[in-house]
């Protein structure tokens, strides 16, 4: 038989999951509700609707339209917060320009997402200067003078403020298909051009409905309605992790920092009672520094770090100063959020095994479906030791990368998101990443972790540095060498490597297919552009030796 | 221009909201979480999943496939548990019949919603029996005899967990159109045939993701990760308010009560550590009184109460026995969540104030957008004191009455779902309920409350009860007019309780539309089959004598 479906009356409303109707309601609750810049703004609920359609207005008066790409290049502000709603609300699709590109992957990811307006910060307009001359598809550029009044670069059209005091207000949205895009924005890896991820109207409200208070609540973890948020993640970044949009759904009072200033930042959270952020390890050391300094206080403040491991020593550095911090993991095709850390629900757990749970992947959000796999697609057991790639399933993750098919392909290889991460997942869903998957040495059957390899030779006696590499290896697949960096006037060896591995192995804390049958000293290690060990270029050269 | 979409590989997963995918993220993370019935059943995830392939094949056996009617008369229970999941999961349509109603209403809803399959509880066997002859349509009958061991009904195919028992756990489940019909049910109002209402897997996915975690986490109200969850609302009403769902998507332990036994629902609330539940204000009444007589221990649960008002007593009893009670809005038509009531955040009430919070209709939920209007649906401000019909749009709202095309077009009138509730908005969203629209006088251009009208005029000496009903006035629109029932050897006036009346109108409690030009001494006031008072046959009463 066939499916049934309803018939709907011609008035019903169909509700598309679009922007714009997740902020119809926040205005129900919280039109008084503030939203502060620095030291330099403070608006309500009320006054963004109202700069939201100013902004439409005016990004159509400068040719903007439906499927028009609008390129931002901005730090953390309110203004970001407007352009997050405004340009998708229009059917336009907001390009998040990470400024930290060099002016080759900038130029490249414009062009490929076909931007026609760019908003740029004052701060970057060195940068808007080198790249315009080659990016002629760019018709206007909107200056963000940021407060300060000084003269305008030649090539902008109008500075943000005065192009919106003068803009209608009462901007036409109407309603469209929740499929169509609505953000863009490019991701660098070690070599190629960066790679354009695309998200639609549907994957962002999937992904702000799942996430808020998705942590459930063990721990105060995640936002309440009594937080106030402040975004310590560039909003270039994946959207922020989709929390601008949490935080405005749920009509709370919001934090925009600007350029991250850790005075400044020690003192939002102060005065404007910040009890919620999110942002990298970098960051979080940043802000502790900072508040020794300052003398803040930190107590109650959350703070959920992803976008590499938060380490234990951090975890309790963080703890110790009254903060409640937590893993989370995602990546760039993930929209981020995949996984959060929690403490286990229901269990009293010693203070050793809280810190695991804060500081490992995370359990998978609601609707997040997580697989590790081997190399055939088959799927490995959820029994906290069996390491596969792990693949993901959930509403809201990069449908393709744009315009590159065979990365798109090998992406969604047989259903399924690659994350080119290898981990284990626990009975109780906990996800610990192991290893990058290119990194891993897949030897006699078994996948070693680089990673752990690395942390046992890096403890041995004249190790200064260490890198691990799989290399070809006619009857294992693969085999590990160790790459070191000696402390001067040292000599580690083989054997005394070897020596620490066999205790690891015998601990039963890695497999004795880790047992290394080479080493080689060098001087120093090859890093790539953002400064990790280039072992992609270790394997290459080493391999080209054999 | 056109608006942009992406362009997904052939294998990129789509990812429908199919009720299917929500159970497959919950048994990554909750696979040994238990799910209990009564003090008869205990079982995990693990085994929900695969009683739900069983369930899926028996049926199918019977005769179901995508687009069958699956019909179930159950209380709550582990199998309504796994009915909501297996039946619409293989593309059916699970219907959740209202035991409550007459042999003619079961009837009715059963033959126009196309039931071909009824499940039973051993308890319904007599209904059954009663309106099976007269539904040719149903082709297969499975018995529920609850673990009792009785001989089976002579028109019973089978028992419930016989079946369960010889059926395949492997069923086929495939992916379809998220759109398709998930469930239905009736709505029985004071006079014509029950109404039809039905949902699909989109809106029953997107209730569950938006009212998960959606009333904030002020007053730990809502359910969390480390709650305990059991329903105190039929199963069959409504979906029991989709937190069945809810639960199961955050993987929580889950106890079913089955048929509501007081002194039962006491133990299990002590035994299992239930921490979360939802129902009417009789449960709750019947829970408090259950546990002083029991000497349960009612402190830390949290029950949102719907269905009728819940008033400032109940409230209080029920924080003095140290429960955590809020208040929520909807109705069948609406899925039914809309609005909850929660202490305002950020902001120190007075216990008289958390008071009025707690027992509002409450704030709407993420992605509700609520309105009131006047008779040509103008919009009236939030300003707590205006009075219109409440309106609503959220993307689980029923598209439809089943096979009634008037009936819908009246309920999305312009776009919105009309509630037939006259309600205030404040500044902060808080929706409060002041009278059923069909109920409210509409006097010089004022909506006076009916209910509002019958609390003064009961407090007037002598009056035993009162209702308050609008007759048509050709200067005024309407009039109010009073019928009371006095106390034995009494005879409040008109003008007795007009000077109470007046008070009110001094003190701003009420508009002075409401003085009584009329007031009828009657016997009694007549009833409708749910003990309402019916103020429909009332006014159509006093309006032929005029």
């Amino acid at each position: 038989m066939p499916l049934r479906f309803p018939e709907p009356t011609p008035e019903t409303d169909h509700y598309p999951l679009t922007i714009g109707r997740m902020l119809d309601a926040a205005l129900v609750i919280a039109s008084d509700q503030e939203i502060v810049y620095r030291d330099q703004v403070r608006m309500t609920y009320r006054d963004l609707r109202v700069r939201i359609g100013r902004l439409a207005s005016a990004l159509t008066a400068l040719g903007a339209d439906q499927g028009t790409t609008v390129a931002v290049m901005d730090w953390d502000s309110h203004r970001y917060l407007e352009c997050y709603y405004a340009i998708p609300m229009m059917g336009a699709v907001l390009q998040t320009v990470n400024v930290r590109m060099s002016t080759a992957q900038l130029e490249y990811s414009m062009r490929q997402s076909g931007a026609e307006i760019l908003l740029c910060h004052r701060d970057f307009y060195p940068l808007a200067a080198a790249v315009l001359p080659s990016l002629p598809g760019i018709r206007a550029v909107i200056a963000i003078d940021d407060g300060v009044g000084d003269p305008l670069p030649p090539y902008a059209a109008g500075e943000y403020e005065a192009l919106l005091e003068k803009a209608d207000p009462d901007f036409p949205f109407v309603d469209f298909d929740e499929n169509a895009l609505a953000t863009t924005f490019h991701t660098t890896g070690t070599t190629g051009d960066p790679k354009g991820v695309c998200f639609t109207h549907r994957q962002l409200v999937l992904l702000t409905l799942t996430a808020k208070g998705g942590f459930g609540t063990t721990g105060a973890i995640g936002l309440g309605c009594d937080d106030v948020y402040m975004p310590l993640t560039p909003m270039f970044h994946v959207h922020a992790w989709s929390m601008p949009y949490q935080a405005t759904l749920l009509g709370l009072k919001q934090v925009y920092p600007g350029r991250y200033d850790p005075t400044l930042i020690c003192r939002l959270r102060e005065t404007e009672g910040v009890s919620y952020s999110h942002g990298v390890p970098t960051i979080l050391q940043m802000v502790l520094t900072a508040a020794e300094a300052t003398g803040t206080d930190l107590s109650g403040w959350t703070m959920t770090i992803g976008g590499s491991a938060l380490t234990r020593a951090l975890l309790l550095q963080a703890q110790q100063m009254g903060m409640l911090v937590h893993a989370g993991y995602g990546m760039s095709e993930t929209g981020p959020s995949i996984t959060v850390a929690r403490r286990r629900p229901r269990i009293v757990e010693s203070e050793e095994a809280a810190a695991e749970s804060l500081t490992l992947a995370g359990v998978p959000l609601p609707l997040v479906t997580v697989r590790i796999v081997d190399e055939d697609m088959r799927q490995l057991p959820h029994d906290g030791v069996s390491r596969g790639e792990l693949v993901v399933r959930a509403p809201w993750l990069t449908p393709c990368y744009m315009g590159n098919e065979a990365a798109s392909a090998a992406l969604w290889r047989g259903g399924w998101l690659h994350t080119q991460d290898v981990a284990t997942i626990d009975a109780e869903g906990r996800v610990a990443i192991v290893d990058r998957l290119k990194d891993v040495i897949k030897t006699g059957g078994e996948w070693v972790s680089s990673l752990d390899l690395e942390d046992i030779v890096a403890d041995v006696q004249g190790v200064a540095e260490v890198a691990v590499i799989g290399l070809p290896d006619a009857r294992w697949g693969e085999r590990p060498v160790a790459l070191v960096v000696p402390r001067p006037g040292e000599q580690p060896t083989l054997e005394s490597v070897n020596i620490r591995i066999e205790a690891a192995v015998a601990s039963g804390v890695i497999s004795r297919y880790a047992r290394l049958d080479r080493l080689e000293i060098v001087a120093e290690l090859p890093r790539t552009s953002v400064g990790k060990v280039d072992k992609k270029l270790l394997r290459a050269t080493l391999a080209a030796a054999l």
